[in-house]
């Protein structure tokens, strides 16, 4: 058990501040992190639920002020999962109180936010942490490594597809439509996850959007009567009046990465079939990998440097901890397969070794990184309404 | 949260160990239990890794003598997940004490032991439960609600294989090697599962072994220098000598069921590129069903009373909450998937709830049930070695 | 056994002959076409190759002049497999003879040739056809009988890439990296294809081009030491020379159907691992379809109507008489599968079927059809190259 | 093309029957036998049939009576695909005559039938083949090479399935379900070419029946109107009388190979949802193999002798020619996929190849050879019915 510890405070209590919480109380029970997190304050504005989740949790404290869980001393790193539009507020504040910031993505939800929230981590103390947490997956994980190992060689294509299917014309107007607090829809909710897999796996930056297409397919949606409501909101009882949805149900663009290697990608909520089909291939000259979250305990290779009658897409489940798939031994048995919640773990057992000093199993991105992927985000957007390409370079 | 607590005793710290106390941990965060568990006692023989479990586990108290442990009238619920050959001391010891007894899998080692079990819990005031956890699985619970809805109609045949390939000749001699403590090998560890979910979903019983072959294909193996040692043990340092396995590598046997449908059941520690492949298809003259627990989040159903035309294997994603699935509701979002401990905190939480006096989600094994499992590892047991047929109803 | 026969000039030996050949030698085996195919004569340039190939397959006749071919009155239907630089001069040349005629995909190098032929097929007292044949692999036939019959619902996404892997660095200069030959690479050679499988299974136009990259990513190849050479053409000797290729390998874009369903289109030579996989996802709101070639004898579909907890993807073996898959009732029992050659054979028989004043088993595509689809290659080169969107109403 | 040419008589006209004259009339046009096949000859008694099948196939002659086409002197290879009743009487009589034979499989409905041929075989001047033709799939001719070379070690274990599901209730009595015609049901329709490809694959046999099961579920049958009617017979005209099916539906066996590995073998006709799924998975100290007929154009390979992170099951497209996939070379480009009757052309090739005084791709079976497979059917018939286990060695 680790002697030193990093007391947490939690801002927002939703999907994710529940992922986030479990995570904080798993994290030591599998790791043996530098750094044992302590979940000493949430914070959220609705006071009676703030109270349940805190008292389920076991959050020391809580409050209905966000400020002031940002400005007590006890607290060295602030955890944000508040809606986009108060990304910046919120991580900016906590900067300035010199604290750790870890951020949920996209990191802001517009360039201007991202790029102060940018430069108030370059200027401070604190390190920070974007929840771009597919980077570990393990599979995602083994990706990278696989990559720097140089088993793909050359890349010459990429394709992204992160595909659910919610969105359809009985899914209310919840926030996620709402472009105003999301900033957009299938674009940073989505899309922006695989951007920075791409990043992550090749090491390579998309240089240019060379044609975009974000479309709102269901235009009107029923209000719901209520505030709140989780991903589907399905359940969540719906007035029969009906507002705009301002968002993208679906964004499709073609790029140019920085190699030279072309890439598609494609978010969609509107993928009638697929869940949660976050799905990614990456082909090079010596090998191409191949993963769909849907089955995140399996990632495929193809060896392109076997003997040709033996090559193949060989799927390894990478859950090895004696083959040193990342974070497997962390974990259970080999094939005694994990799930979605343990890329926030593991995430978080990486967040805690870079505190005590160490090093990551994989990098970790920052502010400066997810402000990249921002301005990925952002040209799409406006290559999309421009109806042009748009180079990354004329995005400051 | 609820009012009403169930104290926990376990005794044991290994794999299983630790699987149980991250259910406990995690159970009444994302359930609603009628009764909370509280982490109690642990109990384990070496009083140092003893210690550095508890503690890690946030176990309250800890002691060497299971004695102590199921004597505590503190002590509502004991959880056995010792080697097989102490199952029957210690449940029969806690149902004495009055207890409540939730063992791990299989019963006992022996059918002998399994029988005074059964009718210690018989006679017992406390519940019992037995840790045939894959029937909480979501796709094998859903597909018992599937066959009890009569979707698969008369069924035909069934075929289940446990795959794994972790005993290869360099495995040292760990206990589960070790007749004397197993009981037995690949038959009882796999096997077990695999003839209790057959019971499970389709509500019926093996009848009659009709052909069986066990075999220890490795015959001597590397004698430990540390006893102990995890499911692979293979980084475990190893003596130059050798002694000898004297349980199963491999099970296969033939059996009809009561119905008259005909089964094949396999388990393996040497299928040789499957790590923990727990498969199973079912066919009825309706309907088949197929599942691979390492993937685990899929069920995949033939429903042969749709149109002609449109028939096949269809893939289903038993992580919709909206949709019913089980247990689906209680975690994340549809096909934010689950790992194999999700079936641990599933079957804790409908532990609780029928300790609470609800029911559970689907039905759960106590003694009585698991009984009816032991009876056929003996029945397979005695057809290999006698090389004939057994019917069940000549084991008592 | 038909009374009425069709004899058959075919223009050109390569590959596509080949396939072509065994498709008149086969169909009136399988299948009771109204007209029964004579294999009359077959023309080329090489006239020692032309003999051994014209004994080999039977064809009664052969001719070093095409105009031979098409001038002989005894001629009922030229079938054109030429390379696409000359499709226009035979299928005109045979369409003035009055001629029949069937020509191989794309309908020609330039968008002006394929209006040449569409206006000369208008004209025409002879029918035409184009060997897209893919629209008779049983799956698609099949997606295109589904989603007539309104199973996909409205059409929100359609996702379609046709990957291969051949044409790496140490590929040499064949004909199909000759622009003035080829016409296009990827585009013309793979992406034409699922153009026109997604015009054929949804009724629905590409109306814009809304951004496009064509890409030249090996730009100097190998100069062969002898003319010819199939596909791979890996085996063939080569020269120390290099010569341009002036085709993309890889061709991307963006598109929206006149619907206002959006599209990504994708056709590569370079996706590492993937040999020949024409793969096509359709979503609509009722539901969805999956295909890809590598698997050609299964259609997965998502049926959106079904109750929710048993929604799943479906692999349907199409493979099926007694169920009325297209044209399984020509073939053999259910799920003893098909090949690529099927295609060639199904549609050969659709061909005869039209001939003899029928209706084939799904629509057929003719030179006005393919002149649609050369539309859209015209277009994607246009955007690719003034990177601009392009609408398909601004080509003519 | 060939100058010696080899004039075959066919023995029957049912399924089998088109099979072998589309093989007839397609394999020189692929492959370069060095003897081409002409269709000489075919015979069957119902004269109708006969005279339309001869004029659609190309058979220059046709006979009522099948010993004037086995007495013929012009005939050099009779190929019998008669009931498995009148293997014997035809096979004896051609080999007595001086022809080479090629038989359907099973050798024989009996093994007295059996040796009777194996005897005449040993002592003709003729060569002998029989259609095990699945052992020229080309995934299962390269799992042959595969294990040949070493690549899967030391066999532990086998398991092999032959899935179909068109035997329900509703099925007619057609031949096959009659045990004086077909010898058996299952065991000798489908789970004969299981054991044959499994002793083509590692080499080794059957050497016990440990214990076996062959049932027959559906004991009553609707008689069909008219005789005859192929595998599904589902569109045959039925009356309202039925008749007892004689022949197993379901057969299930655990057997042991004389190297000691342990195998189990299924084979039924009630699998539903599985169409024809012949499916065979070996597992060896170094490698493993899986195969599934209903995707014939792939071989899944676990090569135990990678790095261990970098092991997973690898799907092979078995079709390139330039990888030396046996057979590839003679087909289409890779991933131009085969299908079924392909296995059967490859066969043809081969028959023809031995003919000519040259080598087989792979090993062709003989009688002796089906032999053995058909004392093994025995074996599991004594086993089934004495309920002991069988030795081979104790089968003459």
């Amino acid at each position: 058990m680790p002697g030193k510890t990093c007391n947490v405070a939690l801002l927002g209590t939703k999907f994710m501040g529940r992922a986030h919480s479990n995570a904080y109380l798993k994290v030591a029970k599998f790791f043996e992190p530098p750094v044992a997190p302590v979940m000493h304050t949430v914070a959220a504005r609705n006071e009676a639920e703030l109270r349940q989740f805190a008292a389920r949790w076991g959050w020391k404290h809580c409050t209905t002020s966000w400020k002031e869980a940002v400005a007590n001393p006890e607290v060295d790193l602030v955890d944000i999962v508040t809606p986009n539009n108060v990304h910046a507020e919120h991580a900016i504040g906590a900067l300035e109180a010199g604290k750790h910031v870890a951020c949920e993505k996209p990191l802001a939800d517009t360039l201007a936010h991202a790029r102060q929230m940018a430069e108030a981590a370059a200027k401070a103390r604190g390190k920070t942490f974007v929840w771009y947490n597919y980077r570990r997956c393990p599979a995602i994980a083994f990706a990278h490594q696989l990559c720097r190992e140089g088993r793909l060689g050359r890349i010459y294509q990429v394709r992204g597809c992160y595909l659910q299917d919610w969105a359809g014309p009985e899914t209310p107007l919840m926030w996620r439509f709402q472009g105003e607090v999301a900033g957009s829809g299938a674009l940073g909710d989505l899309c922006a996850h695989t951007i920075d897999t791409v990043r992550f796996i090749t090491g390579d930056e998309v240089s240019e959007v060379i044609g975009a297409a974000m479309e709102t397919v269901i235009r009107q949606r029923k209000i719901l009567e209520t505030s709140g409501g989780e991903i589907s909101g399905r359940g969540a009882a719906t007035s029969t009046r009906t507002g705009p949805s301002t968002v993208d149900d679906i964004v499709l663009f073609v790029a140019r990465m920085g190699s030279g290697a072309l890439a598609t990608f494609e978010a969609t909520r509107l993928a009638t079939g697929y869940k949660n089909s976050n799905r990614l291939e990456i082909h090079g000259d010596k090998g191409a990998i191949r993963f769909n979250f849907e089955r995140m305990n399996e990632l495929d290779l193809y060896d392109a440097t076997l003997p040709e009658k033996l090559q193949g897409w060989s799927t390894i489940n990478v859950t090895n901890g004696n083959a040193q798939h990342p974070y497997a031994g962390a974990w259970w048995p080999v094939a005694h397969v994990l799930g979605y919640e343990h890329s926030f773990i593991n995430q978080t057992a990486d967040i805690l070794t870079v505190l005590g000093g160490k090093e990551p199993v994989v990098p970790l991105p920052d502010f400066a990184d997810a402000y990249k992927v921002q301005r990925v985000l952002h040209a799409v957007t406006e290559s999309s309404r421009n109806r042009t390409p748009v180079k990354l370079s004329d995005i400051k």
